[in-house]
């Protein structure tokens, strides 16, 4: 096991009616927020209404920012920051999912910094001041409302990048799991699928593959956030399935499963985040097909974990490691597409031709995230094995 | 799934060589600390050199208050209390076990306040103070480094009383497993005997028992603890089993189990309390004689759970559910006493005559923690179960 710190002091405000607490929490810390979603289906579902109630009776004032989209864009967040400088607000509010929490992050770290925030997310600065940032959490998949991470895509450049800091952490996520009652199931699958390859990327890659006590945790989240994918899928207003896919996604990637295992890489979400960057496939989607793919690759030279996986998670036991890894990958691989995932490029549109285009592209983030294991050949072959 | 906040500020630095880090941590919170240990053994291993050498390094000045036993008493709190007044202290430095840190937090707590520190415990005012805790753990038991519980014995009305509170989440621990190299067989099974049986207090109690995340983590924890504290009594050296019982302890009670059960009872331990408070038996080893009893008690009314644990953790199925459950009950005491910890009240010289006078005692704790359906009938039934 190696050294850590674990260290995340997020305030989880979770349950049915917690919302309309989101007005008293701001007030703790800012007079004047800026208040971050996305596409406007706050406003059909009566969260933005129910926010904003909350925030003018605690006294906050706030300035709107709306329009962030699924793997959101650079220059979005730039419109953001200068928006939050010349309102001279306190703080942030992100209101919705994985994306928009990232942009709010991406202006949290902007506003008070005297370089581009792409800086920050290229690796060539530090993050040394942030305002303080609280959510509402709208979809679980990213496990953003309780990290310090944030992904977002340069289109100019045409780079999905990712960084980390500790100054990102939200004070507070409030996690309303009726807030998702109107996800459509494939978002919904999505966002599991999401969840379960943070947990993955873990699972598989870690320098020290054989704490118990983490393997245990992470072999849990997964059956556990499967199961009520499933609660979800059969009734989008299962609050019991509703609620564990929520706890679920955000324990799958708040330190919690990476603590003791040292390095690890987040290989499947390099390479999908050349999909997105390359064809804007939705990151769950594009995780569906890489993740079955990375791991035939990897059973190849490992299969021992893929198999515990498969025992552990499925019960699966077909003797001989290579033969139960196989097992597992296919076992994944159809629970993805019984959820209305596409599991193969091809299901995207995207050839064999296509193949050396994307690990260009992903090469780019492997150099940032210093995967240097991983060269263009490697990406290639990967590719391959998701077609 | 209930509402549920979690919050838990602690930071945690884990790992090999990490007790030299304490006083920069230190520096940063205070200039004087009042340093508690316990009988000395710190003294005996290194580690009070080590901590007071970083100190000094880091420019913080230290009042020695050592002495704390197991099973922390009031009057040694107090003296505490009184030291640190008296000094002008910023922050408490707890080296030790969780009965170091316990005492730690009374002091913590009973410093600021205009109060005497047993009016908390005994429920009857709340904390609305303390100062800041900082600890070197040395003991995988008691989960006290992460949360914000402490309990403490008032030896003049023999009672074991505990509390919590918000302000009482240490600001920094640090858990160094090499610390613990030298804790004797029987300590290192008692604590994980303590481990187990707090993920059990809220596996079997909790008002909402079929939260599948939650039931997965806690089934996946007790494993963990378990396989880890097989390594160590092996080797006593052997650094990966010191490491996951460590930091399995503290994720047994840090607050994540419980998240969404609702109210949970600790019902084995109000009963333990007692033994501990009118025998002085190390709080590990009469869980150990509690824990079998209480759950042979309990699977009269409800076997399904506890078979479900015998199934996941142990892999027992045994076809009807109630003998699947005494299955469960008889591979964890079988378990406790491989690891050399008594089983039954007769091993502690306890007899059936002493049972009502351990009922009565233990009826005071069940009022103060609003276990209102454990009658003093109830509790003589489960103690007869223990003998």
């Amino acid at each position: 096991m190696r050294n850590f710190v674990f260290h995340n002091p997020t305030k989880i405000i979770f349950g049915k009616n917690t919302i309309p607490g989101i007005g008293a929490e701001t007030a703790a810390l800012a007079r004047k927020v800026l208040l971050v979603y996305g596409s406007g289906s706050i406003k059909a579902n009566g969260i933005h209404r129910a926010v904003t109630a909350s925030l003018a009776a605690a006294g906050v004032s706030w300035v709107e920012h709306g329009g962030v989209r699924s793997n959101p864009v650079l220059s979005h967040v730039h419109e953001g920051i200068s928006l939050a400088v010349r309102e001279k607000v306190d703080a942030v509010l992100a209101v919705g999912g994985g994306s928009v929490i990232d942009a709010a992050k991406a202006i949290c770290a902007g506003a008070p910094a005297d370089c581009d925030v792409w800086q920050f997310l290229r690796g060539k600065k530090g993050i040394r001041a942030a305002l303080p940032l609280l959510c509402v959490l709208t979809l679980a998949a990213s496990g953003s409302e309780m990290n310090g991470g944030m992904v977002i895509t340069n289109e100019a450049t045409r780079q999905k990048f990712g960084t980390h800091s500790g100054l990102l952490y939200p004070r507070v996520s409030i996690l309303d799991p009726e807030a998702t009652y109107s996800v459509p199931p494939d978002y919904s699958a999505w966002g599991a699928v999401d969840a379960i390859s943070h947990v993955l990327e873990f699972y598989f890659t870690a320098r020290e593959s054989d704490v118990e006590v983490q393997n245990r945790l992470m072999e849990g989240l997964i059956a556990a956030i499967m199961a009520a994918c499933d609660r979800v899928l059969a009734d989008p207003r299962d609050y019991q399935g509703r609620a564990e896919l929520m706890w679920g996604a955000t324990l799958a990637l708040n330190g919690l499963t990476g603590a003791g295992l040292g390095m690890v890489g987040f290989p499947m979400h390099m390479i999908e985040h050349s999909l997105s960057a390359l064809y804007d496939v939705p990151h769950g989607a594009g995780l569906a097909v890489v993740v079955p793919g990375w791991l035939r690759w990897h059973a190849q030279q490992e299969p021992a974990k893929v198999a515990r996986l498969g025992r552990m998670v499925f019960g699966l036991d077909e003797g001989a490691l290579p033969v139960t890894a196989t097992a597992t990958i296919d076992h994944l691989r159809r629970w993805f597409a019984a959820g209305g995932c596409p599991t193969s490029l091809s299901q995207l549109g995207i050839g064999a031709a296509d193949i050396p285009a994307i690990a260009d592209n992903a090469l780019g983030l492997a150099r940032v995230w210093r995967l240097k294991e991983y060269s263009k050949e490697r990406i290639v072959e990967i590719l391959q094995h998701c077609q």
